[in-house]
């Protein structure tokens, strides 16, 4: 007989944002994504969460609070199931920057952190938590890369900065991969450099080799117009792009480039590529949010856990309306059960 | 009793490219948007373009020469009109780059924009032409905005640089117009100046004016990733984008931003805005390109003429095979009768 697949963890977000909510609203609308995820974080704040997308006539989904994970095996169905990771706070209003709210979202990632790099669960889906939050709790990282990046560099016994970690962006049709993700543009042109190209394409290689089954194949977007244009627009493609894509495929890497940037994007959706990577923040996000947001998913590549997430934020502007949309969460659910799939 | 529509030129392009052909495609294909339309270029030309895309049993259209435009009111049916520039030449055979076709290109795109100058014709549809060949042909100019832009400004008795241009990329769900086109992407960030910005968004204000009979919802892009957040990741959104944006508003024009680049398009497509004004080549045809170019239109803004064109090349690779698409060129036949009906 198989083995029931390794739980994944959902950890809440920022409780004053839309986390929560839409963690409800996946467990109640998605019952066969959300088999065997349990959430991490506040139980009292998933409650809220509940009742802000339960109307009058339903009845709101109760929550089973878990001492450890093996009690998720006599959950009962229509029930959520949730671990906090810390003693109960009172909880922060709705929509609000607070230390609280920060701190709570910090505690629930180091939990489901651990427990992943331990094996305990077959990785993690993050809800978002707000940056000012955390900053008001005293937490030294700017959001879950760090966060996770600096739990997993302590699990390995190896510095921050042996463990590179690479964005991924992904919907139904295309997966994209940044070379850099906050810097200004012209910040941005100067770290595409041979290293980092190269650094990119393999994290993205083992990555998508566990997520596919098979070697993926990786085209790589130019930085100028037409890429260059043999040298009329810009010199990098064959100063940078194109001796790191050589030096992939000598370690025998499926990579090829670079391409005109305007046209790789449309090639890779219409099935010819598994996957693009993109120069620079914006070339890689523009196609994959041009046919909406609601289902792109972010994955974090490079790190010896499974995590994913929604491609958005706390949204405190819509947070307790119960309006939030869960898609890019199930969507990330789905994708972290396909990650967790292949490398358990 | 209305008058006619004033009558479009397609001009045919390198006669060795794919030209001929998706003007006679489009001709049998597309009788309503053809109708008064007449080719300018080479008869001899345009007839292999008919019998590369008629198979065994068509009966291939005519084409019918004409001495002057009064000819196009009396041309039968299922027949195509076209005019010739100049006295015939041999043929370059096809899918090469050849003195001969740059010098019949360049004459029969001449020979239309003084039609459209003199208000002869509505507007003109440019078949692609080649580089190397108009160089081959010792024409001054590299491509058709070169042309059109010099025969404009002597029609107009003023220089070149007072008839500044810009590009607009159209397709069925978003325009986008550019900030600069065929410049490195380091180059395209130093023109991206409060003049440049403020320059484009006066002509495409004008020009989609024109086009839709109501002030344009503009919506500028950012440069940098999130619109440079609040200046963390760049400086050019405060310091050039803003103040265009703002001197645009001051001067009655409707735009906006400048926004996050990475979700601009995607409310432009949902029809947020009219037409994202891009801050570089990629950052606009990325998205335009994305759901395929079959359909997408190059449209001239700026000058004193309406100009549209296929979004594709010569494809010498497969011209004279009758597999070209003709897609893209009849959407520019439809988007140049919009402009024209417009402004005539």
């Amino acid at each position: 007989m198989k083995p029931p697949a390794a739980p994944l963890a959902i950890t809440l977000g920022d409780p004053a944002g839309i986390g929560p909510e839409i963690i409800a609203k996946a467990f109640r609308d998605s019952p066969a994504e959300t088999t065997r995820c349990v959430v991490v974080g506040s139980a009292q704040a998933l409650r809220r969460g509940v009742h802000a997308v339960s109307s009058g006539h339903q009845i709101p989904l109760p929550v089973a609070v878990l001492t450890d994970l093996a009690g998720l095996e006599n959950v009962p169905p229509q029930c959520i199931p949730v671990i906090e990771p810390a003693s109960g706070s009172v909880l922060p209003p709705v929509g609000q920057v607070s230390a609280v709210g920060g701190r709570m979202a910090a505690e629930a990632v180091v939990w489901a952190a651990q427990a992943a790099l331990d094996g305990r669960i077959g990785g993690m889906v993050t809800a978002p938590l707000h940056k000012e939050s955390l900053f008001a709790a005293g937490v030294a990282f700017p959001g879950h890369t760090e966060l996770l990046q600096a739990e997993a560099a302590r699990h390995c016994g190896v510095p921050v900065s042996k463990l590179p970690v690479r964005m991924m962006l992904a919907n139904e049709e295309l997966r994209t991969v940044l070379v850099s993700i906050h810097l200004s543009l012209r910040n941005a042109i100067d770290a595409v450099t041979v290293d980092n190209v190269l650094q990119t394409l393999q994290i993205t290689s083992e990555a998508l080799q566990a997520m596919l089954g098979r070697s993926p194949r990786m085209a790589v977007a130019g930085l100028n117009p037409h890429a260059g244009e043999g040298g009329l627009f810009g010199s990098e493609e064959a100063t940078v792009i194109a001796p790191a894509v050589a030096a992939a495929r000598s370690q025998g890497l499926d990579a090829s480039g670079p391409h005109p940037p305007d046209t790789v994007f449309m090639r890779a959706r219409q099935g010819e590529f598994d996957v693009v990577i993109a120069m620079y923040h914006d070339q890689g996000l523009i196609p994959v949010k041009y046919l909406g947001v609601e289902q792109g998913v972010n994955v974090t590549l490079g790190l010896p856990l499974v995590r994913t997430s929604p491609d958005h934020g706390t949204a405190f502007d819509i947070a307790g309306s119960g309006r939030a949309d869960a898609a890019s969460l199930v969507a990330a659910i789905r994708m972290a059960r396909q990650l967790s799939v292949r490398t358990s």
